[in-house]
Protein backbone atom coordinates (compact mmCIF):
# COMPACT_ATOMS: atom_id res chain seq x y z
CA UNK A 1 0.00 0.00 0.00
CA UNK A 2 1.29 3.31 -0.95
CA UNK A 3 1.49 6.05 1.40
CA UNK A 4 -1.11 8.97 0.50
CA UNK A 5 -2.56 12.33 1.96
CA UNK A 6 -5.51 12.51 4.07
CA UNK A 7 -7.69 15.29 4.63
CA UNK A 8 -9.11 16.44 7.54
CA UNK A 9 -11.83 13.37 8.66
CA UNK A 10 -10.82 11.21 6.14
CA UNK A 11 -10.29 7.47 7.41
CA UNK A 12 -9.02 4.59 5.76
CA UNK A 13 -11.08 1.31 5.33
CA UNK A 14 -10.39 -1.82 4.29
CA UNK A 15 -12.23 -3.18 1.27
CA UNK A 16 -12.16 -7.00 2.88
CA UNK A 17 -11.00 -8.30 -0.85
CA UNK A 18 -8.23 -10.82 -1.09
CA UNK A 19 -5.91 -8.77 -3.23
CA UNK A 20 -6.04 -6.03 0.49
CA UNK A 21 -7.69 -3.49 -1.13
CA UNK A 22 -8.50 -0.37 0.90
CA UNK A 23 -10.31 2.82 0.44
CA UNK A 24 -10.27 6.51 1.77
CA UNK A 25 -13.64 7.64 2.86
CA UNK A 26 -15.11 10.17 5.15
CA UNK A 27 -18.38 10.63 6.83
CA UNK A 28 -18.95 14.12 6.27
CA UNK A 29 -18.19 14.36 2.96
CA UNK A 30 -18.93 10.23 1.18
CA UNK A 31 -18.88 6.72 2.50
CA UNK A 32 -19.67 4.05 0.20
CA UNK A 33 -23.11 1.62 0.53
CA UNK A 34 -24.15 -1.99 -0.06
CA UNK A 35 -25.31 -0.64 -3.37
CA UNK A 36 -21.93 -0.31 -4.50
CA UNK A 37 -20.86 -3.57 -3.20
CA UNK A 38 -23.53 -5.70 -4.42
CA UNK A 39 -23.54 -3.88 -8.31
CA UNK A 40 -19.41 -4.90 -8.33
CA UNK A 41 -20.97 -8.56 -8.01
CA UNK A 42 -23.76 -8.85 -9.50
CA UNK A 43 -22.05 -6.93 -13.07
CA UNK A 44 -21.10 -8.93 -15.72
CA UNK A 45 -17.45 -7.84 -16.97
CA UNK A 46 -15.47 -8.71 -19.29
CA UNK A 47 -12.02 -10.45 -18.60
CA UNK A 48 -10.34 -7.56 -20.96
CA UNK A 49 -11.26 -4.50 -22.90
CA UNK A 50 -12.26 -1.24 -21.41
CA UNK A 51 -14.88 -0.38 -18.75
CA UNK A 52 -16.62 2.80 -17.69
CA UNK A 53 -18.16 3.41 -13.92
CA UNK A 54 -20.33 6.19 -13.64
CA UNK A 55 -20.92 8.53 -10.69
CA UNK A 56 -18.33 6.83 -8.85
CA UNK A 57 -18.19 8.66 -5.68
CA UNK A 58 -15.04 7.63 -3.85
CA UNK A 59 -14.24 5.16 -6.60
CA UNK A 60 -15.13 1.52 -4.78
CA UNK A 61 -17.13 0.13 -7.73
CA UNK A 62 -13.89 0.41 -10.29
CA UNK A 63 -11.44 -0.36 -6.96
CA UNK A 64 -13.77 -4.01 -6.29
CA UNK A 65 -14.05 -4.63 -10.16
CA UNK A 66 -9.79 -4.79 -10.43
CA UNK A 67 -10.54 -8.46 -8.26
CA UNK A 68 -12.57 -9.40 -11.50
CA UNK A 69 -10.82 -7.92 -14.48
CA UNK A 70 -7.81 -7.00 -15.61
CA UNK A 71 -9.76 -4.90 -18.17
CA UNK A 72 -9.16 -0.52 -18.39
CA UNK A 73 -11.35 1.09 -16.15
CA UNK A 74 -12.26 4.76 -16.53
CA UNK A 75 -14.46 6.01 -13.53
CA UNK A 76 -16.52 9.32 -13.57
CA UNK A 77 -17.18 11.88 -10.70
CA UNK A 78 -18.46 15.36 -10.89
CA UNK A 79 -17.29 16.42 -7.56
CA UNK A 80 -13.98 17.62 -7.42
CA UNK A 81 -13.60 16.96 -3.45
CA UNK A 82 -14.90 12.80 -4.67
CA UNK A 83 -12.79 12.52 -7.79
CA UNK A 84 -9.81 13.85 -5.39
CA UNK A 85 -10.64 10.87 -2.58
CA UNK A 86 -10.69 8.28 -5.59
CA UNK A 87 -7.94 9.46 -7.29
CA UNK A 88 -5.82 8.82 -3.88
CA UNK A 89 -7.26 6.33 -3.23
CA UNK A 90 -6.46 4.39 -6.40
CA UNK A 91 -2.60 5.52 -6.02
CA UNK A 92 -2.82 4.21 -2.20
CA UNK A 93 -3.74 0.41 -4.06
CA UNK A 94 -1.25 1.19 -6.88
CA UNK A 95 -3.99 0.51 -9.42
CA UNK A 96 -3.08 4.21 -11.26
CA UNK A 97 -2.28 1.56 -14.67
CA UNK A 98 -6.13 0.39 -14.66
CA UNK A 99 -8.03 3.06 -13.22
CA UNK A 100 -8.31 6.12 -14.15
CA UNK A 101 -10.23 8.43 -12.37
CA UNK A 102 -12.33 11.57 -14.58
CA UNK A 103 -13.44 14.29 -12.95
CA UNK A 104 -16.55 15.72 -15.44
CA UNK A 105 -20.21 15.91 -15.58
CA UNK A 106 -21.39 12.78 -17.18
CA UNK A 107 -23.86 13.86 -19.79
CA UNK A 108 -20.58 16.10 -21.15
CA UNK A 109 -18.60 13.52 -20.98
CA UNK A 110 -20.72 10.67 -22.76
CA UNK A 111 -21.09 13.36 -25.51
CA UNK A 112 -17.28 13.87 -26.08
CA UNK A 113 -16.12 10.48 -25.31
CA UNK A 114 -17.31 8.70 -28.19
CA UNK A 115 -19.92 6.25 -29.17
CA UNK A 116 -19.51 2.86 -28.10
CA UNK A 117 -15.99 3.08 -26.85
CA UNK A 118 -16.91 0.65 -23.92
CA UNK A 119 -17.21 -3.12 -23.34
CA UNK A 120 -19.27 -2.28 -19.99
CA UNK A 121 -20.96 0.35 -18.20
CA UNK A 122 -21.66 0.27 -14.54
CA UNK A 123 -23.32 2.87 -12.50
CA UNK A 124 -24.54 3.26 -8.98
CA UNK A 125 -26.48 6.94 -9.40
CA UNK A 126 -28.29 9.60 -7.31
CA UNK A 127 -31.29 7.76 -6.84
CA UNK A 128 -33.85 10.28 -5.19
CA UNK A 129 -36.23 13.17 -6.99
CA UNK A 130 -34.96 16.38 -5.63
CA UNK A 131 -37.44 17.92 -3.58
CA UNK A 132 -38.22 20.96 -2.06
CA UNK A 133 -36.98 21.42 1.59
CA UNK A 134 -34.60 18.87 1.11
CA UNK A 135 -31.64 20.71 2.68
CA UNK A 136 -30.34 19.08 5.87
CA UNK A 137 -27.85 17.31 3.99
CA UNK A 138 -24.36 18.28 3.25
CA UNK A 139 -24.35 19.50 -0.49
CA UNK A 140 -21.72 16.39 -1.11
CA UNK A 141 -23.96 13.87 0.05
CA UNK A 142 -27.49 16.02 -1.35
CA UNK A 143 -25.14 15.24 -5.14
CA UNK A 144 -24.60 12.07 -4.51
CA UNK A 145 -28.08 10.93 -3.72
CA UNK A 146 -30.60 13.37 -5.31
CA UNK A 147 -30.93 13.77 -9.06
CA UNK A 148 -29.51 17.63 -8.77
CA UNK A 149 -26.79 17.05 -11.54
CA UNK A 150 -28.26 14.84 -13.46
CA UNK A 151 -31.92 12.72 -14.16
CA UNK A 152 -32.39 9.07 -14.74
CA UNK A 153 -32.45 10.14 -18.63
CA UNK A 154 -29.54 11.90 -18.54
CA UNK A 155 -27.42 8.68 -16.87
CA UNK A 156 -29.36 5.86 -18.69
CA UNK A 157 -29.05 8.02 -22.54
CA UNK A 158 -24.96 8.45 -21.34
CA UNK A 159 -24.66 4.24 -20.74
CA UNK A 160 -26.15 3.82 -23.92
CA UNK A 161 -24.08 6.36 -25.77
CA UNK A 162 -20.93 4.99 -24.09
CA UNK A 163 -21.74 0.86 -24.36
CA UNK A 164 -20.82 -0.60 -27.72
CA UNK A 165 -23.55 -2.46 -29.23
CA UNK A 166 -23.57 -5.62 -27.62
CA UNK A 167 -21.83 -4.75 -24.54
CA UNK A 168 -23.86 -4.76 -20.64
CA UNK A 169 -25.08 -1.80 -18.65
CA UNK A 170 -25.18 -2.46 -15.07
CA UNK A 171 -27.37 -0.55 -12.55
CA UNK A 172 -28.20 -0.52 -8.61
CA UNK A 173 -31.38 1.17 -8.06
CA UNK A 174 -34.58 1.51 -5.96
CA UNK A 175 -37.68 -0.77 -6.67
CA UNK A 176 -39.76 1.67 -7.30
CA UNK A 177 -38.24 3.15 -9.67
CA UNK A 178 -37.58 0.22 -11.74
CA UNK A 179 -40.31 0.74 -14.48
CA UNK A 180 -38.91 4.14 -15.45
CA UNK A 181 -35.71 2.77 -15.40
CA UNK A 182 -36.79 -0.22 -17.99
CA UNK A 183 -39.09 2.14 -19.87
CA UNK A 184 -35.76 4.48 -20.07
CA UNK A 185 -33.44 1.71 -20.99
CA UNK A 186 -35.76 0.67 -23.63
CA UNK A 187 -35.64 3.71 -25.13
CA UNK A 188 -32.14 4.19 -25.71
CA UNK A 189 -31.83 0.93 -27.29
CA UNK A 190 -30.63 -0.79 -23.82
CA UNK A 191 -32.69 -3.87 -23.30
CA UNK A 192 -32.82 -5.64 -19.71
CA UNK A 193 -32.18 -8.80 -19.74
CA UNK A 194 -31.09 -9.54 -16.19
CA UNK A 195 -32.49 -8.48 -12.92
CA UNK A 196 -31.91 -9.24 -9.01
CA UNK A 197 -34.29 -8.14 -6.53
CA UNK A 198 -32.28 -7.33 -2.96
CA UNK A 199 -34.70 -7.66 -0.11
CA UNK A 200 -34.16 -6.83 3.50
CA UNK A 201 -35.13 -10.16 4.46
CA UNK A 202 -36.81 -13.38 3.65
CA UNK A 203 -40.06 -11.20 4.64
CA UNK A 204 -39.15 -8.13 3.38
CA UNK A 205 -40.38 -5.89 0.28
CA UNK A 206 -37.25 -5.46 -2.15
CA UNK A 207 -35.21 -2.14 -1.33
CA UNK A 208 -32.99 -2.33 -4.19
CA UNK A 209 -32.75 -3.81 -7.56
CA UNK A 210 -30.08 -4.61 -9.74
CA UNK A 211 -30.48 -4.65 -13.50
CA UNK A 212 -28.52 -5.32 -16.32
CA UNK A 213 -28.94 -4.25 -20.33
CA UNK A 214 -26.86 -5.50 -23.77
CA UNK A 215 -27.00 -2.27 -26.13
CA UNK A 216 -29.49 -3.51 -29.09
CA UNK A 217 -30.43 -6.79 -27.40
CA UNK A 218 -33.03 -9.26 -27.72
CA UNK A 219 -36.11 -8.83 -25.37
CA UNK A 220 -35.92 -11.79 -22.92
CA UNK A 221 -35.19 -10.96 -19.28
CA UNK A 222 -34.00 -13.21 -16.78
CA UNK A 223 -35.10 -12.81 -13.51
CA UNK A 224 -32.64 -14.22 -11.04
CA UNK A 225 -32.60 -15.75 -7.20
CA UNK A 226 -33.17 -12.71 -4.80
CA UNK A 227 -30.78 -11.66 -2.49
CA UNK A 228 -31.31 -11.20 1.10
CA UNK A 229 -29.65 -8.82 2.93
CA UNK A 230 -29.89 -9.28 7.02
CA UNK A 231 -29.19 -6.08 8.13
CA UNK B 1 -72.60 -30.03 -3.41
CA UNK B 2 -75.03 -30.06 -6.29
CA UNK B 3 -74.70 -32.92 -8.87
CA UNK B 4 -73.63 -32.70 -11.65
CA UNK B 5 -73.02 -34.22 -15.35
CA UNK B 6 -69.55 -35.01 -16.42
CA UNK B 7 -68.31 -35.54 -19.53
CA UNK B 8 -66.51 -38.92 -20.55
CA UNK B 9 -62.88 -38.29 -18.64
CA UNK B 10 -63.10 -35.48 -16.52
CA UNK B 11 -63.76 -36.07 -12.87
CA UNK B 12 -64.11 -33.75 -9.62
CA UNK B 13 -61.29 -32.65 -7.87
CA UNK B 14 -61.09 -30.50 -3.96
CA UNK B 15 -60.08 -27.10 -4.16
CA UNK B 16 -58.87 -27.84 -0.82
CA UNK B 17 -60.65 -24.49 0.94
CA UNK B 18 -61.88 -23.94 3.84
CA UNK B 19 -65.69 -23.37 2.35
CA UNK B 20 -65.71 -27.53 0.36
CA UNK B 21 -65.22 -26.08 -3.14
CA UNK B 22 -64.76 -28.33 -5.56
CA UNK B 23 -63.94 -28.40 -9.48
CA UNK B 24 -64.29 -30.38 -12.65
CA UNK B 25 -60.97 -31.07 -14.35
CA UNK B 26 -59.92 -33.17 -17.46
CA UNK B 27 -56.72 -34.20 -18.37
CA UNK B 28 -57.57 -34.27 -21.73
CA UNK B 29 -58.88 -30.67 -21.97
CA UNK B 30 -58.06 -28.60 -18.96
CA UNK B 31 -56.56 -28.80 -15.78
CA UNK B 32 -55.77 -25.26 -13.78
CA UNK B 33 -51.90 -24.66 -12.61
CA UNK B 34 -50.60 -23.28 -9.40
CA UNK B 35 -50.83 -20.00 -11.59
CA UNK B 36 -54.10 -19.61 -11.11
CA UNK B 37 -53.89 -20.18 -7.42
CA UNK B 38 -51.26 -17.68 -6.82
CA UNK B 39 -53.40 -15.23 -8.39
CA UNK B 40 -56.37 -15.81 -6.29
CA UNK B 41 -54.15 -15.20 -3.10
CA UNK B 42 -51.89 -12.40 -5.24
CA UNK B 43 -55.24 -10.13 -5.79
CA UNK B 44 -56.14 -7.19 -4.00
CA UNK B 45 -59.93 -8.20 -3.78
CA UNK B 46 -62.84 -5.75 -3.09
CA UNK B 47 -64.96 -6.91 -0.37
CA UNK B 48 -68.34 -6.17 -2.68
CA UNK B 49 -69.11 -4.70 -6.11
CA UNK B 50 -68.32 -6.18 -9.35
CA UNK B 51 -64.97 -8.29 -10.20
CA UNK B 52 -64.33 -10.11 -13.61
CA UNK B 53 -61.82 -12.62 -14.80
CA UNK B 54 -61.01 -13.30 -17.94
CA UNK B 55 -59.57 -16.00 -19.50
CA UNK B 56 -60.51 -17.96 -17.15
CA UNK B 57 -60.74 -21.86 -18.22
CA UNK B 58 -62.72 -23.96 -16.30
CA UNK B 59 -63.27 -21.23 -13.71
CA UNK B 60 -60.86 -21.99 -11.13
CA UNK B 61 -59.62 -18.53 -10.18
CA UNK B 62 -63.52 -16.77 -9.04
CA UNK B 63 -64.43 -19.83 -7.18
CA UNK B 64 -61.78 -19.88 -5.30
CA UNK B 65 -62.50 -15.79 -5.14
CA UNK B 66 -65.79 -16.51 -3.47
CA UNK B 67 -63.66 -17.73 -0.36
CA UNK B 68 -62.49 -13.92 0.18
CA UNK B 69 -65.58 -11.60 -1.08
CA UNK B 70 -69.20 -11.67 -1.22
CA UNK B 71 -68.50 -9.35 -4.81
CA UNK B 72 -70.44 -10.20 -8.09
CA UNK B 73 -67.91 -12.42 -10.29
CA UNK B 74 -68.21 -12.89 -13.97
CA UNK B 75 -65.49 -14.66 -15.91
CA UNK B 76 -64.91 -14.83 -19.49
CA UNK B 77 -64.20 -18.06 -21.64
CA UNK B 78 -63.84 -18.04 -25.00
CA UNK B 79 -63.65 -21.89 -25.65
CA UNK B 80 -67.38 -23.67 -25.31
CA UNK B 81 -65.81 -26.95 -23.84
CA UNK B 82 -64.34 -25.05 -21.19
CA UNK B 83 -66.58 -22.43 -20.44
CA UNK B 84 -69.12 -25.33 -19.82
CA UNK B 85 -66.52 -27.45 -17.28
CA UNK B 86 -66.54 -24.01 -15.44
CA UNK B 87 -70.86 -23.21 -15.46
CA UNK B 88 -70.99 -26.61 -14.10
CA UNK B 89 -68.11 -26.78 -11.70
CA UNK B 90 -70.48 -22.90 -10.66
CA UNK B 91 -73.56 -24.99 -10.60
CA UNK B 92 -72.19 -27.77 -8.54
CA UNK B 93 -70.82 -25.41 -6.02
CA UNK B 94 -74.06 -23.51 -5.34
CA UNK B 95 -72.47 -20.97 -6.50
CA UNK B 96 -74.49 -19.68 -9.54
CA UNK B 97 -75.90 -16.41 -7.73
CA UNK B 98 -72.40 -15.13 -7.56
CA UNK B 99 -70.58 -15.94 -10.34
CA UNK B 100 -71.45 -15.70 -14.12
CA UNK B 101 -69.89 -17.70 -16.53
CA UNK B 102 -69.72 -15.91 -19.77
CA UNK B 103 -68.55 -17.78 -22.84
CA UNK B 104 -67.21 -14.77 -25.39
CA UNK B 105 -63.85 -13.87 -26.83
CA UNK B 106 -62.41 -11.12 -24.41
CA UNK B 107 -61.81 -8.82 -27.53
CA UNK B 108 -65.75 -8.39 -28.29
CA UNK B 109 -67.15 -8.34 -24.70
CA UNK B 110 -64.71 -5.58 -23.50
CA UNK B 111 -65.89 -3.59 -26.75
CA UNK B 112 -69.90 -4.26 -25.69
CA UNK B 113 -69.65 -4.35 -21.73
CA UNK B 114 -69.24 -0.90 -21.26
CA UNK B 115 -66.26 0.79 -19.79
CA UNK B 116 -64.96 0.92 -16.40
CA UNK B 117 -67.85 -1.15 -14.85
CA UNK B 118 -65.84 -3.69 -12.82
CA UNK B 119 -64.20 -2.43 -9.35
CA UNK B 120 -61.52 -5.38 -10.27
CA UNK B 121 -60.22 -7.31 -12.96
CA UNK B 122 -58.26 -10.91 -12.43
CA UNK B 123 -56.51 -12.65 -15.58
CA UNK B 124 -54.27 -15.79 -16.28
CA UNK B 125 -53.81 -15.50 -19.96
CA UNK B 126 -52.43 -17.44 -22.60
CA UNK B 127 -48.54 -16.80 -21.84
CA UNK B 128 -46.38 -18.15 -24.85
CA UNK B 129 -45.96 -16.80 -28.76
CA UNK B 130 -47.47 -18.92 -31.48
CA UNK B 131 -44.45 -20.42 -33.15
CA UNK B 132 -44.99 -22.23 -36.20
CA UNK B 133 -44.44 -26.58 -35.34
CA UNK B 134 -46.06 -26.15 -32.06
CA UNK B 135 -48.77 -29.07 -32.55
CA UNK B 136 -48.17 -31.78 -30.96
CA UNK B 137 -50.47 -30.23 -28.39
CA UNK B 138 -54.86 -30.43 -28.31
CA UNK B 139 -56.27 -27.92 -29.64
CA UNK B 140 -58.12 -26.64 -25.95
CA UNK B 141 -54.16 -26.31 -24.26
CA UNK B 142 -53.12 -25.03 -27.26
CA UNK B 143 -55.85 -21.93 -26.57
CA UNK B 144 -54.99 -21.91 -23.51
CA UNK B 145 -51.82 -21.50 -23.06
CA UNK B 146 -50.71 -19.64 -26.68
CA UNK B 147 -51.59 -16.59 -27.98
CA UNK B 148 -54.10 -18.18 -30.30
CA UNK B 149 -57.09 -16.16 -30.10
CA UNK B 150 -55.54 -12.92 -28.13
CA UNK B 151 -52.27 -11.44 -27.34
CA UNK B 152 -50.71 -9.82 -24.35
CA UNK B 153 -52.33 -6.08 -26.25
CA UNK B 154 -55.87 -7.51 -26.61
CA UNK B 155 -55.48 -8.95 -22.70
CA UNK B 156 -54.56 -5.87 -21.39
CA UNK B 157 -55.93 -3.38 -23.62
CA UNK B 158 -59.63 -5.41 -22.40
CA UNK B 159 -58.64 -5.13 -18.74
CA UNK B 160 -57.96 -1.54 -18.99
CA UNK B 161 -61.45 -0.65 -20.94
CA UNK B 162 -63.75 -3.16 -18.07
CA UNK B 163 -61.80 -1.77 -14.99
CA UNK B 164 -62.80 1.12 -13.57
CA UNK B 165 -60.39 4.35 -13.06
CA UNK B 166 -59.10 3.57 -9.17
CA UNK B 167 -59.75 0.38 -9.64
CA UNK B 168 -57.34 -3.18 -9.91
CA UNK B 169 -56.08 -5.23 -12.55
CA UNK B 170 -53.98 -8.32 -11.39
CA UNK B 171 -52.32 -10.36 -14.06
CA UNK B 172 -49.97 -14.03 -13.74
CA UNK B 173 -47.46 -14.67 -16.46
CA UNK B 174 -43.80 -15.61 -17.05
CA UNK B 175 -40.87 -13.20 -16.14
CA UNK B 176 -39.31 -13.22 -19.20
CA UNK B 177 -42.76 -11.07 -20.45
CA UNK B 178 -42.33 -8.68 -17.63
CA UNK B 179 -41.26 -6.26 -19.75
CA UNK B 180 -43.68 -6.20 -22.39
CA UNK B 181 -46.18 -6.68 -19.39
CA UNK B 182 -45.43 -3.27 -17.69
CA UNK B 183 -44.68 -1.48 -21.15
CA UNK B 184 -48.32 -2.25 -22.26
CA UNK B 185 -49.97 -2.13 -19.10
CA UNK B 186 -48.35 1.53 -18.76
CA UNK B 187 -50.11 2.25 -22.57
CA UNK B 188 -53.34 1.79 -21.51
CA UNK B 189 -53.34 3.68 -18.42
CA UNK B 190 -52.66 0.68 -15.92
CA UNK B 191 -50.30 1.35 -12.87
CA UNK B 192 -47.92 -0.97 -12.14
CA UNK B 193 -47.91 -1.10 -8.12
CA UNK B 194 -47.38 -4.51 -6.97
CA UNK B 195 -44.65 -7.22 -8.12
CA UNK B 196 -44.06 -10.92 -6.99
CA UNK B 197 -41.90 -12.84 -8.32
CA UNK B 198 -42.36 -16.38 -7.59
CA UNK B 199 -39.06 -18.86 -7.94
CA UNK B 200 -39.17 -22.55 -7.29
CA UNK B 201 -36.81 -22.58 -4.84
CA UNK B 202 -34.29 -20.03 -2.87
CA UNK B 203 -31.55 -21.06 -5.66
CA UNK B 204 -34.03 -20.95 -8.78
CA UNK B 205 -34.74 -17.92 -11.01
CA UNK B 206 -37.95 -16.76 -11.25
CA UNK B 207 -40.53 -19.07 -13.63
CA UNK B 208 -43.63 -16.63 -12.88
CA UNK B 209 -44.41 -13.33 -11.88
CA UNK B 210 -47.58 -11.49 -10.21
CA UNK B 211 -48.55 -7.77 -10.92
CA UNK B 212 -50.87 -6.45 -9.81
CA UNK B 213 -51.74 -2.27 -11.35
CA UNK B 214 -54.25 0.61 -10.75
CA UNK B 215 -56.15 1.93 -13.69
CA UNK B 216 -54.78 5.69 -13.44
CA UNK B 217 -52.77 5.18 -10.59
CA UNK B 218 -49.70 7.17 -9.52
CA UNK B 219 -46.29 5.20 -10.35
CA UNK B 220 -44.66 4.07 -7.53
CA UNK B 221 -44.15 0.43 -7.90
CA UNK B 222 -44.11 -2.00 -4.59
CA UNK B 223 -41.73 -5.60 -4.81
CA UNK B 224 -43.63 -8.40 -2.61
CA UNK B 225 -41.25 -10.56 -0.52
CA UNK B 226 -40.49 -13.24 -3.24
CA UNK B 227 -42.67 -16.73 -3.02
CA UNK B 228 -40.49 -19.98 -3.22
CA UNK B 229 -42.50 -23.00 -4.76
CA UNK B 230 -40.86 -25.99 -3.59
CA UNK B 231 -41.94 -28.45 -6.03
Amino acid sequence: MQEVKLEPNERIDDLMTETGLHIIQSREVFSFSLDAVLLSKFATIPKGGRIIDLCTGNGVIPMLLTTRTSARIDAVEIQPRLADMARRSVEMNNLSEQISIIEADLKIFAKEAGNGIYDAVTVNPPYMAVKAGDSNENEHYAIARHEVHCTLDDVVHACARLVRSGGRVAMVHRPSRFIDIIETMRKYRLEPKRVQFVHPNAQGEANMVLIEAIRDGKPELRLLPPVFVYE
